[in-house]
């Protein structure tokens, strides 16, 4: 039902982030169109749009920003009519201009209109996503600090977690943790109940499998020299100035990654870039990105 | 296993928006749970606190807000573990101070643990879209125009649209459709396919039923009055000038429900409310609006 | 798998109702199929018939009557088994005589047999309630009646709503609001408790979106009275003498639309009709309309 | 959450059919309840109704007739909101007068509104279903025939057929086959496509398991001879004359159990019973049972 | 998606065990396949195997055994990537020995590779249930015993009993009650309750449908003569030497069908088998069955 | 409605692994429950216990083994019947011996008969899973090698991972890969379609999120050491000879975790284990370890 990209695309999309099963993202997709649908269907559509009537619709970014969702936005097409002829003009992980075309749909144009909103709703909420992280990810790259990856959070939006992760990979962004289940993040609260860095750790490093990785999070350097010792794999250094970031990362080298976290922001994000660290984590690229400007055109 | 809300409180409460029935979204939550347990559940936590603690943690807001998403996000701590007792501090549609605790839970402090991150990430993006909605709804009160009601669109988050329409009714603005099935609105896509404003209009009239409302999306003067002519129930002015709306305002007076539309922001709004129109919609108080800075304080 | 309709059918087709979009029945039907084959499956088919069997069936009305829900039992057939070829020989919304095939289907006999009984349900129903509407429909205009329409309540068969309600226009009528969601509906109860007839509107309206109509029940003309006073978009006037609809009719002129309820028949629907009011619902169309009898003819 | 019958109904119910557990229809109600409340809920009783309003209703029936789905109806009222309290005042099984009272709701009354419908719908319709039943039950006990058990068949509402088999047996019937897995009948297509009788019952004979039984349906009494023959352990005969059932009955003494089929109404069904059979099967007390008159008085 | 097979192999099917419809499994399979996907994918292959990357792989036996769920392992592939073509070299219900290609998947690498795990759980597991059957049905037939079935139980594993049921009459055995709505089996529990044996049978026959057989699990041959006496179908003979088993068969000829059970084993079952019971069940065979060796050879 | 364990075992307790929150398997364990009612109930219970009988039962081991799954035994009682009180005797992970209570269940008896074989199966299947590891971990300390651990692989029943994997932690395992998503682990197909090792593990490492652990499948000496190089974390020792593990032990030291694999049993457990591995994986503990037999004894 979707149209293969043409060879020339496909040998940039090597360089982008792997697709996501359709599994993954189908029934979501389906659930939000019957979301939009509710028990009537489109009554604009079924009232004013002949059903034999067919055309042609271009998917259309109406600012500059990167791709995401593509893929789940012509599910959006296919899954209400298997009919639609979806073809993809972009991949996700490439820039958009505005005014680009990043897919067409061909078939029945009721539902080709009734489809519309879900399909931008998708597209336009991951590009969002992709192009939030793009925006940090340059202005690291642009301060000449190389090597430094930003990662996401598990604050993303409740049911899109696999899609937004992969929104953060589309706009040059890494990702932490997917869940509570694929790592260990000991956080302020465990070390307070657990009486402290050392137990915290010792707990974790005796329930880890042998391929769960611990971090801890630390405020301060004399935390960071018992995690160290205690033997975690990663730290996150929370709020931390850049002079105490720089010495953290010189006590972690060859002993843990270094994680900067708290507040980071684009215009901050060079500096703390250049002490150093191995990542910055900032949860606002998946949690308060602002929409991509995406359109359906007809005709 | 939520603790209702003082007397004192829920007098205020009597001015906010009707709650949503939990039918409506605990299915929701419970999925969202599981995105993040995945199929291992806590690792830090199970390995961290011991099972026999209990303990007492305050969900507190970090920054001035709107508050929206309370009894979502009570439902991640007692969905996930029944005995919680969550103690709501505040109610949904309520302004909150940066530091007020919005609500408490007590309990087993793993199941706190676990569940902390759902439940914040209900509440912390339910209440950015409250707090943005407020954010026009006061620019507008501001300029000391009156009458005029802020609405949102069908630009919403995929599989959250009842809540981030509760969200927005929190900030104090109201609803546009909550779907493609609860009225009708002829946009230029559809007046193209149909040949004309005329007979999109009449093919609406014939199809809605008797309490299905139809509204028409126009560019220009001539085609409201095309529109006015057929017997609209509501009009979309798009993107129109100040002037323009002015002049449709009057021409509306008495037959139609009036809606600004366009790249509308809190800085354009006074001057848009100005002009008269009944409703301003905006799709950047459900698809941009970044999270409220929530957090949970154990102990 | 499912053949187009012939064109000459098509046309007549473009006066019947719109299609519902497949997405909003298809978990329907797989569930029923899944409540008819339990955990063994079909064991007489599987038991008798060879598993190479292949053949041809024709799903016929063995009663004068109104076609409904077509599509959705096409969608029992090839969602059992993808391989089967529906053909559709008749269209949702025209009549059908005993005796006339209504579709066919070609394939591997043992899910043609096995899909049989689940597929008729549906379209027995369905046409049940097209065929008990069209009857009511029929009587009003063989009274001569013009302009009435008949409208369905909320009174369907739980799971099955927008599927009735689908009936219901294929049998001539109307619909009325499909949920709780999509309009305002004052009873008695809600006026009972909110003290009035003006209190309940001023609320309602206060509460409704632009797009949200509010009708009110009232059992007298003086209550009626004071809903137009408060002004109702529409009024639904219960268990009215003609004498008290006529009048009623008259004061609603220009204010709101008027719908008769309470025990109507197609023995006195069109007294009335002859009342002038525009609407006439009734219950019974879709909660007590008998199956039409259909069958499946093989070979 | 619901309160239990009083002891000297309690007695009675002994005499009524098993209830079902809640875990076969939860889900089903819940889903009912979804389908009305849309995304947005009820918006009349929100605007009309305040929240802290507390009343108390009772379930009553407007007509004559035998209760089916009580436990059904309650549970729509307390997953809507497990706060309220629904007392029983009949039982499923038992008879009910027009203007009885037969459970009451006791709580917040924007719950008891919202769920009124989906409750009443449930109520009606299995009532219905069991009230028809009783008719044709009391149509041959009233003519003195004794022994012959009247049952259902595989008609009926896709999604509800636990419940209307349950009907069923509240309205005195007995129940034919829950779904194609748990017996076998053979009926004319099978045989047509096995070559005849023989072969038809033999490949059914050597496939069931030992707890599966053989039905045959058959059209002349050649063919009865032909099953009987081959071990059937019941035969359905379809469309017989009663002089040809009583000669089917006599030849099947002994040897098969007897099942009278085929366009039988409350008026001929005391003839057939009249013939001997042991069993009458209806198709049309599931599929095409008027709906009880059930209601919710407020106050 | 899936291949059919060669008419030579097609032909030995037709002795085998009829196919399952997909419906049965499908949802079982997609669920698999997400348990395994988890949220972010298979991590391996996405960094590993390129996108484009195509090829060949066979599903072999690895051991000698008896074949079932190859369309339940198929079906693992073609959910995840449509495109796949898979094509069954085998039947359920046949031999395999080691080495043996089972079934070949021609497509992208990615998914062959992602899907693997899955389909080789269900071959594996199913073939191993199927395979230890096969087992005990040998035990029997090699010593010379016609005529009694082994039959399995309602000891299946939780969510897959559908499945196991078809992998049992895949290794020559046959099916007991599929669940507890599909014949009536009255153990020592439900007999103590109602108070001896005929009280317990009595209820039993009255509360039958027609087409519902009873038995009776009896401990010794005192029960036996009394369940005999109040006319049941069949008897489970528990735990009984071969001399009570040789005199239970004597006393139920021409009477009840007879069931050998409790803690029989390959090692014993010729010794029961030979006393003449009718049936041998055993719970072992879906309980404890070990996984056949199944893998996918690449290339 | 489960009665908490008494301190005295809660002690004992704490040396046992977490349990797993209930909303990882009430679904799980509701679908099994309906998956043995089907659409009818429970025919034999409905038809021979009084509906008001009440009563107490206790769940016992029939054999010595190792207990896992208890709650979820416990859930399947009070899922089917709120009011029934389920009280543990035992906890997951402890010991138990033949004869010995595991829990009790006190309420109405139709539900604790009904819900029994489902409970069982839970039980029954896990204990298995938790013995059978037992049994190799004992192999292991019982030859005097202490700190291998004994870890599961994704060979487990389709549907049961997160219970699986639970069981085997009560058996004294540890667990592998929970799926595709929470490591890397590149195996032959992997790294024969990469072209090698080094390029395998590159691009596993450039591809892996920080705290994502990389381990590699070798079967050779030369393999391991390539991928020492490359840096893995972890190395997967396929079929190999003690002497070639035991340098391979030598040649990983403080570089990558060592895990032996493939056809190990409790017999050679002991050589292989002595050999110095860290782990030592086996997928039979899953796939095909024998149910515990445990029984539900009533009064």
């Amino acid at each position: 039902m979707t149209v293969p990209l043409p060879d020339s695309k496909r040998k940039l999309a090597a360089a982008v982030p792997s697709p996501l099963p359709p599994l993954l993202y189908e029934e979501t997709v389906r659930r939000a169109l019957v979301e939009d649908l509710g028990r009537a269907g489109d009554l604009t559509t079924d009232a004013v749009i002949p059903v034999e009537a067919a055309g042609y619709a271009r998917v259309v970014a109406r600012a500059d920003g990167r791709v995401a969702g593509l893929p789940v936005a012509a599910a959006a097409f296919w899954l209400l009519e298997p009919s639609l002829q979806v073809e993809l003009r972009s991949v996700d992980g490439m820039d958009a201009g505005a005014g680009e075309t990043l897919a067409s749909v061909r078939g029945p144009l009721r539902a080709i209109l009734t489809a519309e909103r879900v399909a931008l709703n998708f597209l336009g909420h991951l590009s969002g996503v992709a192009t939030t992280t793009r925006g940090i990810v340059r202005a690291v790259e642009g301060a000449g600090v190389d090597g430094v990856r930003i990662v996401c959070t598990r604050k993303t939006t409740p049911g899109l977690r696999a899609l937004e992760k992969h929104a953060v990979r589309c706009g040059g962004g890494a990702n932490h943790r997917f869940g509570l289940d694929d790592a260990i993040l000991i956080k302020d609260n465990h070390r307070a109940v657990a009486g402290g860095v050392r137990p915290a750790v010792e707990r974790a490093r005796a329930y880890a499998g042998h391929l769960v990785k611990v971090e801890l999070e630390v405020d301060s350097l004399e935390e960071l020299e018992e995690g160290l010792a205690a033997g975690v794999d990663a730290v996150l250094l929370d709020n931390m100035s850049p002079a105490d970031l720089r010495q953290a990362v010189e006590m972690c080298r060859g002993r843990a990654v270094t994680e900067a976290s708290g507040g980071i922001t684009p215009e901050t994000a060079p500096e703390v870039a250049a002490t150093g660290v191995d990542l910055i984590s900032v949860g606002w690229i998946t949690h308060s990105a602002p929409s991509l400007d995406v359109a359906l055109d007809v005709g």
